[in-house]
């Protein structure tokens, strides 16, 4: 490939220029333009990454011909209009995740996706971590042996600093708040580890935000395959980052320090990762591959509109993650009880 | 005191040698007396730990007026029978966790020891380990903050070790498998941190045991006082002992090296509790009283007998530790609904 593949932002606010740093480590992806209503933000976004263009609108990005595909971090809720008008002007789409807030939009965008042919991508960047790498090669080596419970927490403080100007403080916008925003990675982490989970029981808390959303949510995963998964999010505590397998031949224990996430080319460096044998008390490191979740999700995305790359996160993936969400929210509402995954997953037109 | 305080002990099993081995740590106790239907294990007991006398009989040992307490250790289902028998017979009681297989049992016993006005003491040892007393701590002086999440995980490899010649093995005799065995002293942990449990929502498996018991047992608790409980048990992987928190102004992370279970007066030193605030990548230690909590448990109930001391675990604690165990099989078994605490403790005869 010699020539960049020609990506537009839209939306620019902070996860976008997180993105963009990622994009900018690499040699694949040239950013040439970028949207967003505020008129002030396009013109920070244009000069900090060294844009060629800005568009007024988003008819005017959309009908620009040079543009291959778009990189889409706009609200939750927004994502399906953004992204049907993408697609619709024979764009490529990356979308942040979660794929959309309800289950309704995202059937909608990924049957849009499908029918459009063109590369779709979601965000779910945190699967490609080195940790999760080296851990879904120590389950298929069969070094970990058969797995009985996989523990997963993501949590940080957003629930405190919400305030009504961001969107994530309304349970219409953002529903589960930390389950929605954080606990959809490990949704999509632990799937991708152990298969689809069948059903969820979950119980939700809000606590001490003074948003409309949980910041307290604790889900029991049943995988298909039959180990039992743990799912814990929070709101309102310094930032967590753990994922910890137990199996029959070996546990493994993943922790990341979250205070270096945006930083995705440091953040392998920032974990530790150990494994545990049977009577041994010492927990030897387990070699971390070196990743770069952000830029290699981009570079994924781009290579695949030339043809030259497959994506691994799409609408299938990413409705399955945002089912084990909305499983969690449903079954807090009822005291617990388990919900069923994949018929949600087979409302959104998928399986 | 001038006088050690003059114990049997009844079952002599390998847990009976773990606290004999505690009580002759110091110099409160003197061991008297023992009992097991097997008259080998008798003299084996007998000798290794230097005592004036074993018991050819159970109602030998109960008619000895030189006994002024004993520990019982028998298997989980003989407790009701073996304690009732002691207390009719004028003997203090310490009998190891949980208090009892089934809730009925439980009340019996209960009811009994208060009844009879005799100290009466249950072996959840674990909430007196160095790190226990200082998450308390943490909690109590405010510098956990207010606590959204804990999570807790006790797991072994007990499970793949079973055989039908150990009770462990039956589920008329240990409900719940690695639930009520292990998970039992994180039920009583959380909430001597935390307070009682309301309600539990569970799913339990039997994925790797040939035994008829679960190997995998996820709980979510709610505490009355507001914070979600995750509680993680298994019987198919190495040793796991920890126990976590997530508080608005710091988290702790407690781990345990299980190998080290045995001998309380070393487990602190061979465990790791460190604490996490806002946007700091390094995690602190966090100094650990050295306790031993074997032995400290022993001769908290051999001083009580003499009015020198208070029972910290009595029946209410241990009834309130089984009642999360068994709310969390019958969720289990009905799809994750949560299971009101409340109710099986006053059906016990306690609140």
């Amino acid at each position: 490939m010699t020539e960049r593949v020609r990506l537009a932002s839209i939306g620019l606010g902070r996860w976008a220029r997180v993105l963009a740093r990622g994009a900018q480590r690499g040699s694949v992806i040239g950013l040439a333009s970028c949207f967003s209503r505020s008129a002030e933000r396009r013109a920070a976004f244009q000069e900090e990454f060294g844009l060629p263009r800005a568009a007024a609108t988003l008819d005017q990005l959309l009908a620009d011909p040079e543009i291959e595909g778009v990189l889409v971090t706009t609200p939750n809720d927004t994502h399906k209009t953004v992204i049907l008008e993408s697609l619709d002007a024979g764009k490529a789409v990356y979308t942040d995740k979660p794929i959309a807030h309800t289950m309704e939009d995202a059937g909608e965008i990924a049957r849009a996706a499908i029918a459009s042919g063109r590369p779709f991508a979601v965000g779910h960047s945190a699967r490609r971590l080195g940790g999760h790498r080296a851990m879904k090669q120590w389950i298929e080596t069969g070094k970990v042996g058969r797995v009985s419970l996989a523990e997963a927490n993501f949590s940080n403080e957003r629930g405190l600093e919400l305030t009504t100007n961001t969107w994530r403080w309304f349970a219409d916008k953002s529903p589960g708040g930390a389950m929605i925003q954080l606990g959809v990675h490990h949704a999509d982490n632990l799937q991708y580890l152990l298969g689809p989970v069948a059903a969820v029981s979950s119980h939700a808390r809000k606590l001490y935000t003074r948003a409309e959303v949980p910041d307290a949510v604790m889900s029991i995963l049943e995988f298909e395959s039959g180990p039992l998964g743990y799912l814990g999010t929070g709101w309102a505590s310094p930032g967590v980052y753990q994922l910890r397998l137990q199996g029959t031949e070996a546990n493994l224990f993943y922790d990341l320090d979250f205070n270096n996430w945006d930083e995705s080319h440091l953040v392998d460096s920032k974990s530790s990762l150990v494994s545990q044998a049977y009577r041994e008390s010492v927990r030897p490191p387990v070699d971390i591959p070196a990743t770069d979740m952000f830029r290699e999700q981009l570079e994924e995305f781009a290579l695949a509109i030339r043809g030259e790359a497959e994506i691994e996160v799409g609408a299938l993936e990413a409705i399955r993650a945002l089912a084990v969400v909305h499983a969690a929210l449903e079954s807090s509402q009822n005291n617990g009880q388990a919900v069923a995954v994949a018929p949600m997953v087979e409302r959104a037109g998928l399986r």
